[in-house]
């Protein structure tokens, strides 16, 4: 295994905090969690670490039951190597997906598998501090009616859409849910009696594309997801890549009306249609608009029924579904032009049913732009966020484990 | 000081090849040129390596003569601590910028200090091959002209206005001088006799921002340069971000003009006024084309000379300036709102005379965008891209001395 495969496994967050022996810990962890099994021996010629810090991480690892040690395989004449490998099972995590539309809570392991999942309704929570209590209660009950014992639940990852500290675990700004600086995880921690790890939502869905999804293979990728918002998570160097006051990849803001900008368009107007941005113009509200303005029947009230009927030959909905395909692949052109990505993927409830908008998109960014990535829709599908949730919380887990 | 402050000395340009032993050295030797005079006792402290690594590391700089041993301070009760100093005299290095208008070749020493610099016209290596042959004429001759001996001339850094792979050596492609898969590093390496490393113009002006500017006191900022034509270089988490294909910060060819993309404009046609991108619309040249387009004299005939009018009070450039400000303000939040940086450093041509373009700019980024950022003109001018090229060999020929 060369160099440049093993900085795929370190640490994908960009754990500035670590020290040198947490760092060797979660890069001898992250070996054994996907490549494993591996001996002792295995992991020093990999890591570059001396072997006495090597077995000393291994005993710790498996003193914590994070990793186990199956039956010696056969000598190549010293003592035999122990195989050793990772034990999801070691414990769950609660995640959460905070969305728009619904909430969908799951229980897994730290493997980043479900056991159990459900879907609510986000209006049944309400707004503003009753949306974190219906929360709270929500997850209370889904712990309670769980075959998973409540003990061996070590932390829940909370993912939202907006922009999130994830140090404070303040959530600066949620519109769907009236928040504003809303201090979502000491509330839920003090709920749930749990450590709570926040995320954006977008951020958490690129988190888990790099760690089970088709993300795996790239070590820069953008994931953009198109649904009553337009967000990106960042993939850059392995890392996610969360900018500076955790704003990074706010494409929904990008603009793509010059005429917007030309008159001195106020940013403040997003969410309304005076707004020259991707979000005005490209997002699931924008479609429904969109094909008001061409005229579609009034039934024609969601991005779902639009391209639903596209699919059937609706030369209306086609033209709605065309200009929505111009606007998605600037965006998309343009967030890549800057980082130059080796895929960018696709997500949120426009690319659920969205397989007819991929390869116009995909013939777009080919022609005007020189481009050249890989460009598929999403491994988790709806379930990106929550997957994304799950992980964040296993990670954080896992190395609460080993302090 | 805290790990984050230590995680920004670390090899800003990603070098996923180095050894455990080689990140080490490079933590040190970086440790002791930005925070020098340090001990060996700082440094263990500072990189949490132990004393004999550190020790051992400690002894290879000196040897190297890459650090110097100054006298011994006061004892706090055991030895005496020795401060150890960076040597930034150890050796030279050449910086060549290769640009579309001037080439600008320099001598530095290891700490980016010019002893010599000189500029020439472009026009005068030609094109292709002969471009190549020209480079290296101009650079024997300056060094041959030099108080530098040439066996203290370690390295040379070129830069060019173009997709470079860093690795190979080869332009994929740059324009300005018909440049299209060349081997530029293997020609130049043999004419010279030196060990050469090429980088992209913009990228290297970044890179000698974050090592010597205002940009050392920012992870993450996006460096862009306005001139002939338009692109960006990127510091991620304190690192040159080259992207796929080397390709990061293409952000000339982003989409600004949806028509353009609606009527399905081709790539191809950059260069052409017939393109929607960026480069097309605010580059110098454009600045040019505007001027004509909205009759202003026929001797209002460079960029220059359009801000200078302008800077006077001609109403007709201010209108050229005008449009210029949108289009550079769309494609500056479209660039940070992606990275989401702390700061936006601005060179290149337009910005050598284009105070004028800052305030104006600065207002469009705060009115038609939440990003609140730092937007500076770059710390070092036309000599920007020229400071990176000689940054970035001594960086390798430091590297070099130690293997």
């Amino acid at each position: 295994m060369d160099e440049l495969k093993i900085s795929n496994i370190e640490d994908m967050a960009g754990a500035t905090q670590a020290t040198v022996r947490g760092r060797n810990q979660r890069l001898v962890l992250g070996l054994i969690e996907e490549k494993g099994p591996l001996s002792r021996a295995d992991l020093v010629k990999l890591t570059e670490i001396s072997a006495p810090t090597v077995s000393s991480i291994v005993d710790d690892l498996v003193a914590q039951e994070l990793v186990k040690e199956l039956k010696p395989g056969p000598s190549s004449g010293g003592r035999k190597p122990i195989p050793l490998k990772f034990n999801g099972l070691r414990g769950y995590v609660i995640g959460i997906d905070v969305g728009g539309t619904n909430i969908e809570i799951g229980i897994a392991d730290l493997a980043g598998k479900f056991k159990e999942r459900s879907t609510f309704a986000s209006e049944q929570i309400g707004q503003g501090l009753t949306a974190v209590e219906g929360l709270a209660e929500l997850t209370h009950k889904m712990i309670a009616d769980s075959k998973v014992r409540a003990e061996n639940i070590l932390g829940c990852g909370v993912v939202v859409p907006g922009v999130t500290d994830v140090n404070t675990g303040v959530v600066s700004l949620a519109p769907a849910f009236g928040w504003q600086n809303m201090p979502l995880k000491d509330i839920l921690a003090d709920r749930l009696n749990l450590p709570i790890y926040l995320e954006n939502d977008v951020n958490a869905a690129a988190f888990a594309e790099k760690k089970y999804g088709q993300g795996k293979e790239y070590s820069d990728f953008i994931f953009i997801s198109v649904g009553t918002g337009i967000g990106a998570g960042l993939i850059i160097n392995n890392r996610l890549h969360r900018g500076y006051n955790f704003a990074a990849g706010e494409v929904g803001y990008t603009i793509v009306d010059m005429d917007w900008i030309k008159n001195n368009g106020h940013c403040d107007k997003r969410y309304t249609q005076d707004f020259g941005c991707l979000e005005s113009l490209a997002s699931a509200p924008a479609v429904v608009d969109l094909a008001e303005e061409l005229g579609l029947p009034e039934d024609f009230n969601s991005a779902h029924r639009i391209i639903a009927e596209a699919k059937e030959g609706n030369r209306s909905a086609r033209q709605v579904l065309a200009r929505i395909t111009d606007y998605l692949a600037a965006g998309i052109i343009n967030a890549s032009l800057i980082v130059s990505p080796e895929a960018v993927f696709l997500g949120g409830g426009i690319f659920e049913s969205g397989d007819i908008l991929l390869e116009p998109i995909r013939q777009k960014i080919y022609l005007s732009s020189p481009l050249k990535l890989k460009l598929a829709v999403s491994s988790f599908g709806s379930l990106a966020s929550l997957k994304g949730a799950a992980t964040i919380a296993a990670r954080e887990v896992k190395f609460t484990l080993l302090e």
